[in-house]
């Protein structure tokens, strides 16, 4: 066989829909298939799209070296373990060892924020960076943390919750039962939330950012989110030190308006450094599944080639 | 020789006072010298301290191998340079060249606190540790990030800045020129400071932590910085997921009356995951001097004998 005829399978697990893809060594995405997550029995509905997505393979000649599969929550990828993921009312449900009971090929099993941030490296926009944070920002907020060249995990694969960081003691109530966290006041939701709450429709925030000038609750709502934004990139800048910061999710879609008095508020708050650079993710909500593909391709120890997915890009 | 002649030097430079060592590569300090740190030509008095140390190790027949130097502020570790030390006054100082070319030895440069995190990790409360943080508070307050066994270094050796980290919006001003930082209320110098600010005489921190449950301006000062400091810790442990925080410094002495009610506040503060244990440092203000001897232990080729060091201890 060939090694252009080989393949991987990547799934990146969501709280909505688990995304799939067959993706050649090469960096060539070949299949894509997307469906509906469900209520209970995930681990059956994920295998069953790892299998189709292998039987579409099968159909093109192609071989399934690996798959990578990335999922939301707590995350121990040494064991594969998902400690606890709200989304998907799982709580230490051992992926990799089920998967593995289930499926002929290598599987590795990643959490689906650390792995974009790894996508994100290797080709979008932190490419070249040894030191970098990707924040998606969505219904809600993480963040991915690379130092050294190297994803920082943590104790229990925890790390990263930049959306319930306390912001604002005795701030307004976040779904996670704390006050005052990141996201309460900068994440799609939050903003959607607070605006309807000071009495707006109900909108979006790409409906809200366009009515920016000419809606003074817009404008409120808006300015508290980067202001409160600012303040967590401050926090993040000094206790992490990176040199570039990625902002995703649909949230970073606002473009100028999110990013122009965001760099203003950092540089502001960092008063005798320089700030990192902020910019726009590039692989938006393909992100996490390039990341799972990027971990198959490491299981399959594949590694190397992942130069010339840089290179395709 | 005997290896057991040899010997490496350590000093930890601080605004305050250089604090030097002969340490023998089996962990047993031999010498301690310690000298005021000079207004002007630090480095200077830095070789002397050396060279004063080095002569000390020959009276006794002993070996230098190699020094270790920390310092606080920005130091880049790979190069050796100092980009800023408020404390000393330093701005983009190449020490490990200038050490190099008046030294006939090996020298390590390293930042202060992130090598007295690595002693508490080798000899001290983060013993065993992988995934820990140790954050001395004394007149201000600074961290140690070491994740996966490796310390987080950044893209400009400026990582661990925990006293800068805002936490109050619109809070009282920094000495930074911010506002609002975590260390204004939370440290040796912000409790003294807004001790008298309430109307106090001007007290150390011992002797306002005396004053708890009979003087309410100390109860007020101290619950304030109790609460802030809880909340940097909560901000701490949901970005970075750490097992244990060491925390030192002057500020730690205060033993239960700082302990206990932060480990409240932080597990109060983290509604979905369990708490990282939260221990007083045991090496206390040695700790940068014995991380010295490490990173000179390390740069002399000698880091399989640490483990000896751990069993001595």
């Amino acid at each position: 066989m060939n090694s252009s005829d080989a393949v991987v399978l990547a799934v990146d697990v969501g709280g909505t829909t688990m995304k799939g893809a067959v993706v050649t060594v090469g960096g060539e995405t070949v299949v894509t298939a997307t469906r509906p997550t469900p209520a209970t029995d995930i681990v059956r509905a994920l295998v069953d799209l790892l299998e189709h997505l292998a039987a579409e393979a099968a159909t093109r000649g192609l071989s399934v070296e690996s798959a990578g599969v990335v999922t939301p929550g707590m995350v121990d990828e040494e064991t594969g373990t998902v400690l606890f993921a709200s989304n998907l009312n799982w709580r230490d449900v051992p992926l990799l060892a089920q998967l593995r009971s289930l499926l002929p090929f290598p599987i590795a099993v990643g959490h689906d924020v650390r792995a974009a941030g790894l996508a994100e490296k290797l080709l979008g926009a932190a490419r070249g960076s040894e030191n970098y944070v990707h924040i998606p920002i969505g219904t809600g907020v993480a963040a991915a943390l690379v130092s050294s060249g190297r994803t920082i995990t943590g104790a229990l694969g925890a790390t990263g919750e930049f959306g319930h960081i306390p912001v604002i003691a005795g701030g307004e109530p976040c779904v996670c039962g704390q006050n005052g966290c990141l996201e309460v006041y900068a994440s799609g939701g939050g903003v959607a939330r607070r605006y309807v709450a000071a009495g707006g429709e109900a909108l979006s925030t790409r409906q809200i950012v366009a009515q920016l000038g000419v809606d003074p609750i817009a404008d409120e709502v808006w300015g508290d989110a980067v202001r409160v934004l600012a303040q967590g990139l401050t926090i993040m800048t000094l206790l992490l030190d990176p040199d570039i910061i990625v902002l995703g999710g649909g949230f970073s879609q606002a473009g100028a308006a999110l990013l122009d008095p965001l760099r203003v508020g950092l540089a502001n708050g960092l008063a005798w450094r320089d700030a990192p650079r902020v910019v726009q993710s590039q692989l938006g909500s393909e992100a996490g599944r390039i990341g799972a593909s990027v971990l198959a391709m490491q299981v399959a120890g594949h590694e190397a080639r992942l130069a010339e997915w840089a290179v395709a890009h």
